[in-house]
């Protein structure tokens, strides 16, 4: 790495380029759960900065959970938080992340508004109402997902109910009669939190939030829910799943 | 947005988080191109914060190509800096970024080295020696993917060679007789660039990595090519390949 210190200037700390440098090591496996890290006084070394900016380095990566001190033996790599959300075809948050014990979902508030252009044309109708759900899916008590969704009022008036009595989406469309959906597209992105969004998602300042914006159809290719998600990127990774090879 | 003023402490300015909340507005479709940003004033006032402050935000959207100043008339939404990845059983990175024309890839380095296990695993091979390749993906003279590519060396010896000549993992792969492969996995993470990788993809300290873990297999599943690409999270979006319902 270049002299961190450089990077002050630009309001970025070293500390923290210093933590992106050993989070990228352990999310890409060169560090892997159990391994020990560095020391402070190592760390300082390598990075050629002094020994509080090490340790500030160090703290950062434990308040995200991705080390952990065990007294008298070091600081070691914990890699239990990052959870894996599986896109495919039948992609259910629901059942995908985390197991049925130890994730849940609620709503955090819906409202049935006009649908914008954008919304209408995603949805494939002419315009008129919509309804718009915000939920925030948690993994033992650890808040990973914040979605919002948007589905036809029209065609499904009372989904907001039934999302709020049975926190999934699966189940509140059976409500409605419907027993299957599939995933027509998933677009990827990532940036930076919003203030909202990381006060939800208790993501420091700076956090990033990996947004997937799709849309689920009915088997025939009508348009039944557009949602953007925003997952905690230090939480969880998007396993996309493929066909098998026609062979 | 709550108070920004008070993110002050933490390192991480008001401007930034600004900037944030409108880069939010402008990826996901709020602020489309073409849009005109509100003014500086407007901004300040929105946010609670001075006029200098919303210049330093609209400032470094500008910096990221987001928004462009057009002289006596304001600031606009340029929308013509964010590229697309398709990713889906018959992923090209040489075909699907950009067309054919504006697109390029080169060959950072190349070095032939003892598997480490996880390497091993993943090309299923017991060890011994694998090609490493660093490349470097630009759009319109801009960096936007960087690319590290492990191959079985006793498979494929001369793939760096052929990789330098052609610039395209397709076309070297046909150079070995391998006319066909498929994409077996894909998993997406972001997190911030190290400095080595904002060097090479000429991002600001505190910018966004999209990286994709992937394998690429022969039609019956031989493992052909494990690589880790980071795109510059500012520059592209992956769009995931879904296949069509059942119906």
């Amino acid at each position: 790495m270049t002299d961190p210190a450089a990077s002050r200037s630009t309001g970025y700390s070293a500390w923290r380029l210093i933590a992106e440098e050993l989070r990228a090591e352990i999310t890409e496996g060169g560090l892997r759960a159990g391994d020990r890290l560095p020391t402070e006084n190592a760390l300082a070394e390598r990075f050629g900065v002094n020994r509080h900016t090490a340790r500030q380095a160090v703290a950062s990566l434990a308040a995200d959970g991705l080390v952990e001190s065990r007294r008298g033996s070091g600081t070691f790599v914990t890699g239990g938080a990052v959870h894996v959300h599986r896109i495919g075809m039948r992609t259910r948050l629901s059942t995908s992340i985390g197991d049925r014990h130890s994730a849940s979902g609620r709503v955090l508030e819906s409202e049935t508004v006009t649908a914008s252009p954008e919304i209408a044309e995603r949805l494939g109708i002419a315009g008129g109402p919509v309804v718009r759900v915000e939920s925030l899916r948690t993994v033992d008590g650890e808040p990973v997902a914040l979605g919002a969704h948007w589905f036809d009022a029209g065609r499904l008036p009372d989904i907001a109910t039934a999302l709020r009595r049975t926190s999934s989406v699966t189940a509140a469309l059976r409500a409605h009669g419907i027993d299957d959906y599939v995933r027509a597209s998933t677009v990827v992105s990532a940036r930076h939190a919003t203030a909202a969004e990381a006060a939800l998602l208790r993501l420091d300042p700076g956090a990033i939030v990996l947004v997937t914006e799709s849309l689920d159809t009915l088997t025939d290719g009508t348009p039944l829910q557009y949602g953007v998600t925003r997952f905690s990127a230090q939480r969880v990774r998007l396993d996309i799943e493929h066909p098998p090879p026609p062979a």
